[in-house]
C-alpha cells in the first residue's frame, strides 16, 4: 500500500473520535490536496514545567491547529486556561497556532478552512521563493542510500529507518556481523573508525540491558539490571574514548518498530562518575558518515 | 450545533474502521465542496432473494460508492461475488455503482476521486437544466410548518419529524390531547374527519401494542399481546372504515427518534378477517393535509 494513503488514513482514524476536530482535520487535507504537505498529529510540545499536545502540527510551517469541540467553551476557567496554554506554546516555541471554533454554522467554519488553506499555500510560495520549502518525503527518509548521497546526517533531518540492516547500509558496515547465532547484537563499530560506535538502543530491555533516552536533556542511560556488569561496563567506558551514533528505536505513528538518528553522543564522564550511573550526552546532531567528523 | 456538520461528522466517524475507504469518503465528500448534496453511509439496496448496504449512496443521483480494500482482492472466488452482487445492484435498483480501488498509489486514487467529482456536478448541472435538482435539505424536511405550505404531503419527500409535536402542528391537531395523564396516546383522529387516524407507532412494545412494519410489502401489523384484546380490537376495525396517516417512529442515523412519514393506509379487510391479524395496507403515497384526498 502507498505509504502516505496509509500514513494519513491512518491519522484520519486515529482523529475520529471528536466528530468535529475529524471533520475539519480530514477537510484541511484534502483541500490543501498537495500530498508535499506532513501533519503530524498529537504533536507534543514542551512547555515551562509541563507539555501540551496539539491537534495537528505542519512541521514544515512549524503551525500547529487546534480545534475546540463545544466542551472547550463550556466554563470561563475552561477558556482562559485554553488561552494561557497557547500562549505558552507560542512563546514557548515560537510556533503559531490556528484555532478553529466549531460551535460555528458549516458555511462558517468552511470559510475559515479556506482561509488557512490559503495561508499554508502563500508560506508555501515563499518558502519556494526563498528555497527552503522541504516537501514531505517519507520514503526519503526512511531511505539509507538517499542519506548515503547527502554524506552528512543530522538530526534534524528526520532520518527513520525501517530496520538494522539500513543502518549498516548507510555506514557501510557488515550487517551480517551485527547477529550473534539467535541474538542480534545493540551496536557495531564504525568501519573506518573504531571508536565511534554505531548504536541502535531501545527502551524495551534486551539481554537485561536497557535504556532510557531524555529527549529534554538530549541524554541517554544505558543499565544493566546487574548492578556488577553495570560497575565493570561503567569503569571499561571510563577508560575508553567511545563516540555513540545514536538511533533510537520506537513504535512510528503507523505502529512500526522504526530507528530514529538522534546525533552522536559522549559518556558524562563526570555525571556517570558521581551517580554510577551510564549517562550519554549529545555531543552533536550532526556527522559526517565517513569521516566521522561531528559538524 | 449545526445538522449538517454533525451528519456528515457522524458518517466520517461511523465508517472510520476501514481507513482507505474511509480517506476515500472525506474526500469525496470535502472536494464535492457542496453542502447540498447528500450522502448515505451503508445504504440498504434489496436484490432479489437477499439484500446489500453499499458504503455510500448519492440519493439524488442514485449513484452508489463501493470501495474496494485490498481484502475484496482477496481470492478470485472474492472478485467474482463482488461483481456479481455489483451487477445485481445494478439491474435490480436500476441504480449506479462507481468502484474505487484502494490497493493503488495515492495520485490515481485522487484522480480517480476528481473524475467522480466532476461526473457528479455534471449531474447536478443537468437536474438544475431540467429544473429536477432537490438540494439536500435536512432542515427543511424536518420543518412541519414547511410542509404545511406544501399542502399535500407524499412518502417520497423524506418527512421526518423530530417529535409527536410536529406532527400535530402539520395538521392542526390539538397536541395537548395526545397526553394521557403520564402517557402518550399512539395517535389523534385528523380534526377536519375523524375517519382519519394520524398515527405514530413504533416497533418497540408499548402499552402492551407493538407493531411491524414491512417496507417491502407496504404494510404494517398492529398487534396487541393480549389476543383477546387483539381480536375485540380487529372486530371494531372490520365495523369501521379508518384510515391512517403513518409516521412510523425510527432511529435515525445521528441516534436521535424521528418520525418519518409513510403514507395512508386501509385495514386489509380479507387478510386480516382470515389470519386474525390486524393488517394495515399501503393505499397511497400523498395525502392532502386538509381535504383528506389520497392523490
Amino acid at each position: 500500500m502507498d505509504y502516505k494513503l496509509t500514513y494519513i488514513s491512518k491519522l484520519f482514524q486515529k482523529t475520529s473520535n471528536k466528530i468535529y476536530e475529524h471533520y475539519i482535520i480530514t477537510r484541511i487535507w484534502h483541500l490543501l490536496n498537495n500530498n508535499d504537505i506532513e501533519m503530524i498529529a498529537q504533536q507534543y510540545v514542551r512547555l515551562e514545567n509541563k507539555y501540551a499536545l496539539t491537534d495537528i502540527y505542519f512541521p514544515q510551517f512549524d503551525i500547529h491547529v487546534e480545534v475546540n469541540e463545544p466542551a472547550h467553551y463550556i466554563t470561563p476557567e475552561k477558556i482562559e486556561l485554553d488561552i494561557n496554554r497557547n500562549e505558552s506554546i507560542i512563546n514557548i516555541s515560537n510556533h503559531q497556532i490556528k484555532i478553529f471554533d466549531c460551535r460555528k454554522p458549516i458555511e462558517e467554519i468552511h470559510k475559515d478552512i479556506d482561509d488557512f488553506i490559503i495561508c499554508i499555500k502563500s508560506l508555501i510560495s515563499n518558502q519556494i521563493k526563498n528555497s527552503t520549502y522541504k516537501p514531505w518525503n517519507p520514503n526519503q527518509d526512511r531511505n539509507p542510500l538517499y542519506w548515503k548521497e547527502q554524506k552528512t546526517i543530522s538530526s534534524n533531518d528526520n532520518i527513520s529507518f525501517n530496520n538494522v540492516e539500513d543502518i549498516c547500509t548507510l555506514f557501510d558496515a557488515n550487517f551480517s556481523k551485527t547477529k550473534r547465532g539467535f541474538l542480534r547484537k545493540g551496536a557495531i563499530a564504525h568501519p573506518q573508525n573504531h571508536n565511534f560506535i554505531i548504536w541502535w538502543p531501545s527502551s524495551k530491555k534486551r539481554q537485561k540491558w536497557r535504556n532510557f533516552y531524555d529527549a529534554e536533556k538530549s541524554i541517554i542511560i544505558e543499565e544493566n539490571i546487574d548492578q556488577e556488569k553495570n560497575l565493570n561496563h561503567l569503569k571499561y567506558l571510563l577508560n575508553a574514548n567511545e563516540t555513540r551514533i545514536l538511533f533510537y528505536q520506537y513504535k512510528d505513528f503507523l505502529g512500526l518498530t522504526s530507528y530514529r538518528f538522534k546525533g552522536a553522543f559522549k559518556l558524562d564522564r563526570e555525571e556517570s562518575g558521581n551517580k554510577k550511573i551510564i549517562i550519554w550526552k549529545k555531543i552533536s546532531d550532526k556527522f559526517h558518515l565517513t569521516t566521522c567528523e561531528i559538524v
